[in-house]
């Protein structure tokens, strides 16, 4: 029995790595040469790498070697922390008081402090940097640390704790390493073996618990859910259902197992496996089609970050809770060069997928995956060719492990210019003008976080004519229930599935996503307005017109928070201006950008539920509130476990004057899903985007003297790319 | 004086020819040779005209010449008449009682008259061609007249009169020529000098009128309006504001001349051109990029109008009225070869575009593009290269003149290949499978109407998924007011301008579109069923879980019309289901396609507003009706000034039994605006889409076994074409 138990340890070791992996292709490198990804992280090395033998036919931007970081230095004041910096970091948390003798602490962020926003804004290139600093969170003897670090004295300048509710973000190595804890213990593995799942085949998922009540306070805890790899590696298909193990996510003890669903199989393995490698055929079904710019990109990055693109300038950096951010997003007039600021700071702040199902294995599912996970944190490295097209660049992430060493994340970020074929704009008058008709060119900075089994993806897209799309696709897989069904005619129909049978013994449960975003608009200044402009029904006076209606624009300056708490609605419908109230056109309007709302849904959850609490961020659609730089984060700066007392809801309520102020806009992009067959075992993208857009910001059409497409333009092309 | 006025004639007929030309490139050859459009029509050799030297480097679907139609024979029962039809169909009514001897009369609609459907289902290619027949609308002697001819027989089978409220879409030709009317008129001519316009610089457009009380009756009414040319082609930016001629469309006699706005001067023409050849510079923002295919496209189109590409096959023809109409929509299940039904007939079926100023000079302004104009009539020739990408192969449409003449509207439709560098389906869970990623890659369907002022692009775009995204892109110029301010600090804020001020002089008046989609979804068969799939908060029992709430799936399914008249609503959600009640996925599902909403507007008009009454068909934004060859045209087959008494709403409230019948869907696309400086003088599109999307129609993801892009797989393109 003890050399069977070695035997098993040795395989779920094996196991663990690789879900270790799962969620993070981390490499702590111990010298400066090896962080170059390529050497050290497996997906680095796939045929997803980008190589080519052809490098005279490509574009510059794809033709990159993997990056050595270790010599990067900050060249504006946004710039992420260098290796150099993230070392230095290391090294005074190392030797600050509350880290020392032997003291067991983990670092679960290491970002850079910002300089105050006025700084920034002073700040030219040239001029010194200001000083450079690190927001630090740790956890340490039982509780949450925030620090700063100042990188020029190496001294610890701030030091807080304990004054908020909920704990940081899980580190990516104790995401890991906590899905270990449920085999020290023996009924676990029994059962789990009861089950007909070999302890090697054995996929473990740390599951954020949030919040349900008193009895889930004062101590971090996590359950764990697991998976037969057996035959697949899609093993959320294959889930061992009803069995939920409660870990203190410090001790790593296991506090209780709940095992309810030993009458449910473990559906089959077949039909899952998504891998092109595992098809047993396949079907090409469109030829080669591919974005083609033989005279090179348009755009460039400055210092690593800056990016210039047609008439746009702004810095791009990825971020290990945000994802991805944007900062100073400035947009150029053409005829007179004067670059006018639109977006100050713009980032994803949290996110919340509560799924629909209220027992037991399955009503604590109410991720926030930014600050629960790490939206960054979990972004693995694009696939050159199939994330992005071939005339990608793609930037590198920069991340402190949770002792603080750096790493790299690769290939993270893209940058490459869209066209579809569609049309920026057009008038037919033939033959008058003929047909004038401009190609629409875009250029798009994507990033795909992989949060377990679902992928998001989010783009970023500017547009020539001063729009900003921000789009996020939802791809990747399914989390599945287990069920005893095999087909339809098995259930009562009385009876809620809370999903939909997508395969034998596999339930796609109902799940929203709501995606919130920070946009810190500083249009043409950083004083602004929120302008709702609603469109109501006017009625004419009795022989004023043969019409008794039309539609009124009426504008209604938001003067408090609270009157700019906006809940869509179709049949009472406005604009969302940014205005600034200081700055007119030629002829006297506000210049100003809207917020355009795409398809979106909205949580039907009870406000007083726990998880609606925590996710109160989701209760309007579009939010403003006056820039504090403490509120980035709509669900907390800590929302793990947290109670719902630090959400943009709470701040929001405070009611503070937003007119002429340097406000935050809030919006947030909602998802009703109920899963279908098609989504089965992989899921088709589902997209949606709202947009940024100009609005009187400009005097006029800024792309009118935009040349179209003509023929002498276009790239001559051979069939491949072996010559 | 006499000389003079003989002076000005002779500019007026320069002027109208112009006009005549800005609604058709129409051209009505007297032999099959000149068929060719390059020939006839100007636009058509302009720079526009797709031609390069390097023949060997570019696909084989744009290296077209210009299409000789006059040997044309139909292969498909849905195929329009030929050009020889055509001729036969202009015989057989030239020699029809009614329309002999000297008769004045125009043929408004020449037709190809759909076999019964049942017949169009069973036909199979091989197969003999059900009977042709053309669907003819005329007006003569003061009547509308609806007739059928069989092209077999020579006879016309069928004539009916007399019995609709309305009057027939324009003819082209009458629209043209009735902007001449008000040039007989010395009090027109009158004014219009004393505005400053000399005679010879007229541009005047031709207005439907709507209906506004019984005054409007039992006489074919327009509205005449006239502009500036005087520096500048984008005439619509200097209109004779207030100046408004009521004019019998039959006899051509002016009515009634409004002359209100003799204080407001007519804009400026300075910075109103928007062609290329018109800018004192340009700017290039970005470099070339392009949609290469070196291997050739994936498509290919049978008998001309059957396209073929990836999984889809469906028919393809331009139609004078709906633009373009999708027929016998099929996907391939990819594994057994099985094509399978999702939509039988799709097409624009009506427009909508109230204008929002109850002044008397606007408040008519309520457009029905489709009804009133012909949305297919004003299609104009597509620009290669710049409408659509270098990829796209083009379709002809071939239409008849009002005196029954056939004639070609080159390049009418475009068909290509998209791809944005986006992401089809998409999974990292590193390293234990790396990144599997699937690009996407679909089939646009294009065309472009521009009806007058406004262009509509109208894509249907396939997936492989087997989602179809139907997406409408607004451009064109806005329709705006003259008025004497020049800035907004002139005018008083309690004042209502209807609008923005854009420019000096120039108001962007508010407005709504509404495109309404006739659909008919025969989903896996022709008998369907439409299920309202609602989500709703569902409250726990006490003690029954930690969390209060969740949200249920509840499916009604709607028995009859009423059942299925939908307002969307954010809070009270629901999926729409087209299902196949007598088919049933393996585990059970009912086989099915939802409509996806996109984003949209609703009408905000009072419901017995008249404009409102026409435009009924915009009360909700999904309908559904059973099957009924007479219900196409969702603002009734007369919409010309009709009384509202013949729309979907009056179908629909008929409230006939739905389920499991033969159904059409409608989907209402809405849009407000607000004008903003930026729509000045050319307005950047703005689009919105809905999809059609399968919903356990396919027992798993239909694309699994995509593979993905290899670098092999790609072109080697060159900087240009110049070899």
């Amino acid at each position: 029995m003890e050399a069977k138990n070695l035997l098993r340890y040795t395989f779920l070791l094996l196991a663990v790595l690789l879900i270790l992996f799962t969620f993070s292709n981390l490499s702590s490198p111990p010298s400066n040469k090896s962080l170059d990804c390529a050497a050290h992280s497996s997906p680095c090395t796939s045929k997803n790498r980008f190589q080519t033998k052809n490098s005279d036919h490509i574009n510059k931007p794809t033709r990159r070697r993997d990056r050595d970081h270790s010599s990067n230095v900050p060249h504006h004041p946004l710039d992420p922390l260098t290796v150099t910096e993230l070392r230095e970091v290391q090294r005074i948390i190392r030797n600050y008081d509350l880290f020392r003798n032997d003291t067991v602490y983990a670092l679960h962020s290491v970002d850079l402090e910002e300089p105050e926003k006025r700084v920034v804004l002073r700040w030219v290139k040239g001029d010194p940097l200001p000083p450079r600093k690190a927001s630090v969170i740790a956890r340490a003897g039982g509780a949450s640390h925030v620090l700063t670090v100042d990188l020029g004295s190496g001294e610890v300048t701030r030091h807080e704790t304990g004054h908020l509710s909920g704990y940081p973000t899980m580190t990516v190595e104790e995401m890991a390493s906590i899905t270990w804890a449920p085999l020290a213990d023996a009924d676990f593995n029994r059962t789990v073996v009861e089950r007909g799942v070999d302890l090697s085949d054995l996929a473990c998922l740390p599951i954020s618990t949030g919040w349900f009540g008193p009895g889930e306070e004062n101590r971090r805890l996590i359950k764990i859910q697991c998976f037969s790899m057996k035959d697949t590696v899609n093993f959320y298909m294959r889930p061992i259902e009803g069995l939920t193990v409660l870990v203190d996510l410090d001790t790593k003890q296991v506090i209780e197992i709940v095992d309810n669903g030993r009458h449910i199989p473990i559906p089959r393995a077949n039909n899952t496996d998504y891998r092109y490698s595992a098809q047993d055929s396949y079907q090409r079904l469109t030829k080669p089609i591919s974005l083609e710019q033989p005279k090179g990109v348009s755009f460039s990055i400055e210092d690593d970050h800056l990016v210039k693109w047609a008439n746009w300038e702004f810095h791009l950096k990825p971020d290990p809770r945000a994802g991805v951010i944007i900062s100073r997003a400035m947009v150029r007039n053409t005829r007179t060069g004067e670059k006018r600021g639109v977006v100050y700071k713009g980032l994803v702040s949290e996110l919340f997928v509560p799924y629909m199902d209220p027992t037991d294995a399955w009503y604590f599912k109410t991720y926030m995956d930014a600050g629960e996970y790490g939206f960054g944190l979990q972004a693995m490295p694009l696939d050159p060719l199939n994330d992005c097209p071939r005339n990608a660049y793609y930037m590198d992430g920069v991340f402190a492990a949770a002792d603080g060493t750096p790493y790299v994340r690769s290939n993270m970020v893209c940058v490459f210019e869209s066209y579809a074929g569609d049309v920026s704009w057009r008038h037919a008058e033939s033959p008058i003008t003929g047909m004038e008709v401009r190609p629409k060119v875009t250029l798009v900075i994507r990033m795909a976080a992989s949060v377990a089994n679902y992928d998001y993806i989010v783009d970023w897209e500017f547009q020539t004519d001063g729009l900003i799309r921000i789009k996020v696709g939802l791809s990747g897989i399914l989390m599945i229930k287990g069920t005893t069904y095999s087909n339809l005619d098995q259930v009562n129909p009385q009876e809620d599935l809370y999903g939909t049978l997508l395969s034998e013994n596999v339930i796609g449960i109902i799940h929203d996503h709501f995606v919130t975003f920070y946009l810190d608009m500083d249009v043409d200044g950083s004083n602004n307005s929120f302008v709702k402009v609603n469109l109501q029904r006017e009625y004419t006076k009795p022989g004023e017109s043969p019409r008794m209606s039309y539609v009124k624009a009426v504008r209604n300056v938001a003067k408090t928070e609270k009157d700019a708490q906006i809940q869509l609605k179709l049949y009472d419908p406005s604009e969302f201006h940014i205005i600034n109230p200081t700055k007119k056109t030629r002829v006297g309007n506000p210049v100003g950008y809207k917020v355009v709302p795409g398809p979106t849904a909205a949580s039907l959850l009870d406000p007083n539920d726990p998880p609606q609490k925590r996710g109160a961020f989701t209760n309007n659609q579009i939010w403003v509130t006056p820039y504090n730089e403490t509120e980035l984060w709509a669900g907390g700066l800590f929302t793990y476990q947290s109670l719902g007392d630090d959400t943009l809801e709470v701040w929001s309520n405070r009611d503070r004057a937003i007119e002429d102020k340097d406000i935050v806009v809030w919006y947030t992009m909602g998802f009703h899903h109920i899963p279908c067959q098609e989504d089965f075992p992989i899921m088709p993208t589902v997209s949606s985007s709202f947009d940024l857009k100009p609005v009187n910001f400009f005097e006029s059409n800024p792309i009118l003297n935009t040349p179209p497409n003509f023929e002498n333009d276009l790239p001559v092309c051979r069939a491949d790319a072996s010559e």
